[in-house]
């Protein structure tokens, strides 16, 4: 790995709010073998923000800094190294001399999580090793239960359970707060890229959108959700789409959403450019591309786009 | 700030166990605005592992790398940049040249948890603001409710709210995942310096004791939690203990209990040494000397130690 020069880095959180808590009963905990606290829950919670992690390299490019929001069940370690261990986009964005900013939204990873019984909606599911197999497009489970990776797969499969040491809980019932916390990491930054991943379309598009004038492009790795496209057309948009979706009906409607919303940008005067890997030749990308074994490839090519966005 | 050069960071993920969940019901769940999913929660959980991120300095000093263990309620967060945006121990220990791998242990932050109902005793609990504003050190609240920052308070006390958007949920019963789980991470990196903060008292030296040979040096922030004394006696070990303490029964007793491990491990024919900072004559240190207004002073003190330890 070639030596990074970072001019700063650091971590700040934004967005959120502080709900108060009252009338709930004091307990006595045990805290560690030797020591018990009185616990009283009532008071201040500081919840619903983003933590976002941010680096600066010495030598940067041209390009706005780029803020990378992860997908369902995911934090923002999904950008660095490679469950089989392997440099990340994270490393490639910096190698390219962009201003990253890694954002664990509301809920997961170091922007914690609201423990108050009924305070949020629903209740908080983690992703099984199962789910993650067929549903990011690995490949299937065969008539005896084994698992048999898709021909020419990209994702590391051996490191499948590294691989799901990544997921942390999340909520289904969240968008709102998600979408208002991105929309501070945003307002902070300033004019910007901003790169999200499958479920993290919704609420990055629905910030962009709320955010008029800050997103410079949005990348969009296989989102499943999208906003007003009215509100979106002066963003370029790249659309960034895997292999193996035929395989099944969810990757065929997503793939057909995709479209459906790229038309209806068009349809605004907006624009949405397509890295359909597959039809450029490029065949084995799973759900994960940011962890395929040509993770720095693909990057490459999202960094051809934006630098002919942008540059 | 100077411009950090580093040959090398990134991240993975130690220890856990994988659980298997079955005979829980399917459900269908909203996903996005648009989509929803079949969440079936049957299968392969992977939990209680830790999530480490390290830097590597491309100079570096002649002191081994160091593992950094937050406390309770708290992520890897903690060593980053302050509240108030000033650069924290993780800035200042690469600009010494020590290669950093600052831990999420089990359950905290990027670490993840376990949302399955029944699987972990206990119920998680989030810190109140009420709580960190007397538990830290940090003042008093007077009869009407103000709050009153002791004199000569070196935490920046009006990043209040901030700091507590940097707390995390937590349970008080995972003791044993916590040491297994920062063992795992000490065996992956071989020999190294571990520093502790508060409630990672008990964890660290309970790693620390189950992996003899590897822990070179034992830095422990006002620790909750401590070993087996004959296990550790090998161990150079620095207390480091900020101000204020004598203002409450609590930390009387943690600064007693430091006291009889320290002199329980003299008596092993181990070592453990001071760095009492209001006897010193560095007055104004909170539970959270990190990210105090002297987070670099008290630093270079634990480093000075450490190159005389070690060096």
């Amino acid at each position: 790995m070639p030596e990074f020069r970072l001019a700063d880095f650091g971590s700040y959180t934004a967005g959120g709010r502080v709900v108060e808590i009252s009338g709930e009963p004091v307990r006595e905990l045990q805290f560690t073998s030797t020591t018990t606290y009185r616990h009283d829950p009532n008071g201040a919670l500081a919840i619903e923000h983003a933590y976002v992690q941010y680096f600066t390299p010495a030598t940067r490019s041209r390009l706005p800094p780029i803020v990378l929001l992860h997908g369902g069940g995911m934090s923002g370690a999904m950008w660095e190294t490679t469950p089989d261990g392997r440099p990340g986009w994270l490393h490639g964005l910096l190698a390219a001399g962009l201003e990253v900013h890694v954002v664990d939204n509301t809920e997961r990873g170091r922007a914690g999580w609201c423990p108050v019984p009924g305070l949020w909606p629903g209740e908080p599911i983690l992703r099984t090793v199962e789910e993650s197999w067929t549903r990011f497009r690995f490949g299937e489970v065969d008539a005896g239960g084994q698992r048999r990776a898709f021909p020419g797969q990209r994702f590391p499969v051996a490191a499948l359970e590294a691989f799901a040491r990544g997921f942390v809980p999340r909520w289904t019932t969240l968008g709102d707060a998600a979408a208002a916390a991105l929309g501070a990491v945003l307002r902070r930054i300033g004019p910007c890229i901003l790169l999200c991943h499958s479920q993290g379309g919704e609420p990055a598009f629905r910030a962009a959108a709320a955010a008029p004038g800050l997103v410079r492009a949005m990348v969009a790795v296989e989102p499943t959700g999208f906003a007003d496209p009215a509100a979106l057309r002066d963003i370029p948009t790249l659309m960034v789409m895997g292999d193996y979706r035929e395989h099944s009906a969810h990757w065929r409607g997503v793939s057909r959403r995709c479209a459906d919303f790229a038309e209806a940008l068009a349809g605004q005067g907006g624009r949405a450019d397509w890295l359909d890997l597959p039809a450029q030749g490029i065949h084995g990308n799973s759900h994960m591309p940011m962890m395929d074994n040509n993770n720095q490839e693909v990057l490459a090519r999202i960094l051809r786009w934006l630098g002919a966005c942008l540059g």
